[in-house]
């Protein structure tokens, strides 16, 4: 009896979560949908089949949980609050700004069709959210921090790859040490923009470019890049194959309070990924909360959910006296 | 309307309680119960009365969640299952192997009695715990390690001043830096006790003790010490006192795992505790969850519960709304 898991995209992130599914003994990836040709789509699970994302619905007696791998910007928005109609869903919606409008919107499309809907799961929004909460619960009076990397962001990629004459380009994100060090000595800094994180940009020019010119354009970028220290080197298209092609990221969320009646002792509270492969560890989060989606909508529960809502044994294959014994 | 809490026993860890209670405005202390003679216990809350610990019950009416603050080893067992007939109730029971015995004892009172009971709050049975249980739901093929420290071991302090010539001691569990940073790396070593704690020891000595015979009998000490490498040092108590008067403690629980098809991609998850002071941070997690103890009851839910059965938002004063729009 295992929780049957479709997937909706076939990208970085429905490829992950293919893997994240083998490695849960009671998951089963039963079906994949694609909005490219199915033929033409080669999976790696023998016993899943893919079709054509227009079908979806029409195959929802295949599917237990629909674990959503669309894009923030435009699919999510729109995908989620549509196919919760049908399916218990999850999703890695990560426009922090925008999701309370998206929990309104799957919240009431779930609740009239009996569904469960887990928005936000990944990990920023996701375990990192948790972090934040957990820490901020415990310790009302301390501060938060969140730095992210070392890692690859590709808006910021994608940004340098727009700029005339980069044929490719990589973008690494990097927390600076001396300000992390500081804050986990519980010196409370207040931290600037560039005091937080640096930027390393791997840019391949095209024949003839004007390499100065596209790192001026690079460093001064507003938003992307004119508030960081960026560094920029130019090197071959091979080198950027060969050094350059893993989605590593990761980060540290941390928070420092004081306790006691005059706030005399200090603790800190870190929680930090290290992660290969993005998108394969948000997958990996994604696969345990589409256990908790099954089981919360089999209670009888309906409506939106994000990770704060979740109990953590819900996450887990073990039963409540396994965990208590083993891990408590 | 505040949530009105009662502390019984008031040790190191009723008065840290007694502290996080007044960092949380949703909460109140309105009585400490002690087994000692209420006329000559002072506390700091104006606001809060001293009962005698037998008038408990009696005063049941003034509380909303009793958070019990005993040891493990003879209070708790007996009073979590006691209280928790009359209060909702909190412990800090840290017996790892006695946890599902105490769990069934609680459970069956606080049904019948229509409470919550939730035990072994804290950070280690606690937020580490937690820790481990999310990082095992997200990457399954993985491999576990707690560290702990650098903090002060009550229990080998305690061992070490129980030897004859021995006046007073301090023992710091201290983790072993070249383990953790290997643990780090992703090489997934195999650690013996030996590879993954050492323990350093302040001793003051009585007057002509013979000082090689104590060191002897501290490093050769079974459980204990004697699977350590241990260091002892000799000082005088002016010197403990100075120097060792502190409770700080702390941690880091370490998941590393692999994704990927062929599990080709590493992971870690870490997250770590450093706390000035080891009471008074596990008086706040159980403040925390106190409220959650509260809502769960207000609902309408009865039974033993653990911090895993806790869905984070329980222990934030903030709203579904509030910390979807801050946190997430």
């Amino acid at each position: 009896m295992s929780i049957r898991i479709g997937i909706m995209g076939y990208g970085n992130l429905g490829r992950g979560v293919e893997c994240a599914v083998r490695q849960n003994p009671d998951l089963e990836l039963t079906a994949v949908f694609t909005r490219r040709d199915p033929s033409k789509v080669k999976i790696l699970t023998q016993t899943a089949q893919v079709f054509k994302a227009s079908e979806a619905i029409e195959k929802k007696d295949l599917i237990d949980v629909l674990i959503i791998c669309g894009g923030s910007a435009t699919d999510l928005p729109e995908m989620t609050p549509e196919y919760v109609k049908y399916f218990n869903v999850i999703d890695s919606f990560d426009t922090h700004k925008k999701i309370p409008e998206h929990f309104a919107n799957v919240d009431s499309a779930a609740k009239e069709s009996g569904h469960i809907g887990i928005i936000s799961v990944g990990w920023d929004p996701g375990m990192f959210s948790l972090n934040r909460l957990y820490a901020a619960s415990i310790l009302p009076e301390g501060k938060d921090y969140t730095f992210w990397g070392k890692g690859v962001s590709q808006g910021h990629s994608d940004a340098i790859r727009r700029i005339e004459g980069v044929r490719d380009a990589r973008q690494y994100t990097i927390p600076v040490d001396s300000s992390l060090e500081a804050v986990r000595r519980g010196e409370d800094p207040e931290l600037t923009t560039r005091q937080k994180h640096t930027r390393e940009c791997f840019v391949v020019a095209e024949d003839g470019a004007d390499k100065a010119k596209i790192e001026k354009e690079i460093v001064t970028m507003p938003y992307y890049f004119d508030e960081y220290d960026t560094t920029v080197h130019f090197i071959t298209q091979e080198e950027l194959d060969r050094d350059h092609k893993g989605i590593p990221h990761g980060g540290f969320v941390i928070r420092s309070g004081k306790t006691g009646w005059n706030g005399e002792n200090s603790h800190i509270i870190e929680y930090s990924l290290k992660l290969d492969s993005n998108p394969e560890f948000t997958s990996c989060v994604l696969a345990a909360y589409a256990r908790a989606a099954y089981r919360l909508n089999k209670e009888g529960q309906t409506g939106a959910r994000t990770v704060f809502d979740i109990a953590p044994a819900m996450l887990s294959p073990l039963s409540g006296e396994e965990i208590r014994a083993r891990m408590l």
